[in-house]
């Protein structure tokens, strides 16, 4: 694996999971294969997860990171190729991506979508440029249509609190009052091809994924069917995919609530956080012992641990 | 000692004073002592001498820190329990500590007083939050009310510049521009207590801190007096505790002039910075040998050292 | 050498140019040089390059260095004497620069022109005035009116792609949108002073950098007629510095083209970045092998990394 840029990167995803969950047992057991190795980790967006849990997951590999916030720290970055730069951009991708290849020796990018332009979005402008100009590896720290160390990491929750049984593992749309990105549900469903489980994917109607993505996946309009019998609840808002960016509803009918949960098989309920209390999920939900979102968050370091590693050996 | 959240937390204070000065002989006597551990240090607001201290403070132990400042860089926190988040906050308290407890060893937090609610201020909302939610110990980079740090670096001051005699320490009020908050003047008044001193409160009427934390200690409200004869004038401005937030006059009698200082035995002069010039107190005490206020900035690194190392050991 | 603050500050040009020559081949060959020393990194402008070279060089010293962006992290500076500082201004340089003595071992400052004010400009405020109240080492990371590290990395940059012959070199001043400060221009000047070559200097009417500076040396203002059989081009824009912070022209004659690439000797172009696609210079030659935009960037690292060598070894 060269790049991390999407969860179809991994060499072997099985592998990758099991390393992570190997290092889990031991973070330190590789502290010397990055030395004198530098990850740099570009920010466009707020982080507080990704942010942490990769530098912590460098840092045990003996990694030297360098973080950038790009929106305020450095300058306006210009993605158009052949445009007259005369605007606010005062720098190009081309320049840029060249530039930080010469400092580290990975670099990490977070880069939200707009939810205003489709295709742009779709084209993933900022990552791809990165990866286009670059002559380093790239790592995706959420891009505009895929989380997928954040999918990685519920894979590895979700092996951690394997059932006896095949599970039946429910990702459910939530409402939320802000539009947000469909990167988190485009990238769990792509990781739930690689679990051996019934997996459904439950959304009021104008709220379905990108089909491309959600081919083959069992989709629900009626969320109290859907989670019937489940034994894993993944709540996550995104806007309408449809019509791109927007919102349909604001009413609380789709809110994980203690009665919804009493439908499931004592399911454990999955976020990947951030999250609106009592918007998305009701707080009895969250501050149950079946609430795994702490877990997740710190499966997170493990997932970048395991992906770096890989980079790191192939580099 | 769990936590270093108020100056009380200390198992012995006059243990962990002697702990920081020798720390100062020999900065790298604990160098492995931290290895493979993380600090994590969040701002909610400014800081110079805070971050950098503490950060070579945690360095100095081996201890990786990583910092993040809340406003720009995360999302923003929502306090309160029970709520709907339906606003600008995106996270809560709840999750913010579950999550950083997974990163970090220990957690470094800032965040100042409103000014605006007395009783939400005293709760102490953002650090009490954080370490009821948190698994991990918590260290006070200088709350609403209280800035445990400044005192431990201060008490090393002054006990480095002990004069032969029983000292005569006054903490006087100063004029300010901006309404500021009671937490140094607070911590330093609980040192105190453990310093053998004649020690003195000097601020002008309505201008009286908190009387919980000064009963007991004598309260001059003509500074001349109060300053008389002293070997050390503190200096330091606050906004009104009883008309909560208020500045009630911006006159400049208060101010330390040479003049004032006449009145002392020669007194070393304290602040713990940022301090305003000609303001607070003139160019001339400044720029006298018998200012301590570079020194004191110093001792913030042992002060901060001395804490991290207890915390480190007890863990 | 104690400080790096203007070209003329090393005491042998040339031996820390073939220091930096040597350091590329193999940069952790003094990676225990810092050990327990700290370099502070002070910002009060926006940064890539600059601030992940020093970064890069830093640490390949062991180094362990600590960012702050003065500008949103700490305390707005007043760095007149004298005043009362009952404004905006919290904190006086006095104190910043005593303050950070204690917690640094060397301290890197960029402070930009304001090109509002030549007098204050010129005068340097933000560098000097850390000089003179620090008392550890300062290094420019571009202050108002030099850029010390980019002319010597641009030396690097010259001496790798020696031609066999005495080469020909022009600095251009190129259209820009924005007013640009004349650091780059002054400290590429007077680097070209310890290189053996035919240098020129080519800009429009209106348009001459400080005479002060480039006495002695060939002034064009026909940029075909300056570059005609150049062998570096090197391109830049600058304000008038007459007519103080002033863009006296809006139109594109000045941009470097590929056909006035043509006029030259197969010129290689150089730009100090970030630089301005088809305003500056047109796409086509930015992406033509003869461009060493990327290979100057890279060179920050060697140039940082001799100079803290230098005062490592000198301190």
């Amino acid at each position: 694996m060269k790049n991390f840029i999407k969860l179809e990167d991994l060499t072997n995803f099985n592998e990758t999971l099991s390393q992570a969950i190997d290092l889990k047992k031991n973070i330190t057991k590789y502290s010397a294969l990055g030395k004198g190795k530098t990850l740099g980790m570009l920010f466009f967006n707020p982080s507080l997860r990704t942010r942490l849990s990769t530098q912590k997951a460098a840092n045990s590999l003996g990694v030297h990171s360098m973080i950038m916030n790009f929106s305020n720290e450095a300058w306006a970055l210009e993605f158009e190729n052949g445009t007259r730069m005369t605007g606010i951009r005062s720098e190009h991708i081309k320049e840029a991506a060249g530039v930080v290849s010469q400092y580290f020796d990975m670099v990490a990018i977070r880069a939200f979508a707009s939810l205003t332009n489709k295709e742009k979005d779709e084209a993933e402008i900022v990552l791809n440029s990165f990866s286009k100009y670059a002559t380093i590896p790239i790592i995706n720290m959420e891009s505009a249509t895929a989380h997928p160390l954040q999918a990685l990491a519920d894979a590895i929750t979700l092996t951690e609190h394997r059932t006896p049984h095949r599970p039946k593992i429910v990702l459910t749309w939530a409402p939320h009052p802000k539009a947000l990105p469909h990167a988190v549900g485009n990238s769990f469903t792509k990781m739930m091809k690689n679990i051996d489980a019934e997996f459904i994917i439950a959304n009021p109607e104008g709220y379905a994924l990108n089909p491309e993505i959600t081919k083959g996946v069992k989709i629900y309009t009626n969320q109290d069917k859907a989670i019937e019998g489940a034994d894993f609840v993944y709540a996550k808002s995104w806007c309408s995919y449809e019509q791109y960016g927007q919102i349909l509803r604001t009413d609380d009918k789709w809110m994980i609530t203690p009665k919804k949960m009493k439908l499931t098989n004592n399911a454990k309920f999955m976020h990947c956080l951030p999250v609106r209390r009592n918007v998305v999920v009701a707080d009895s939900v969250l501050d149950n012992p079946n609430s795994l979102v702490i877990k997740q968050s710190e499966n997170r370091i493990y997932a970048a641990q395991a992906v770096l590693k890989e980079i790191l050996e192939n580099g």
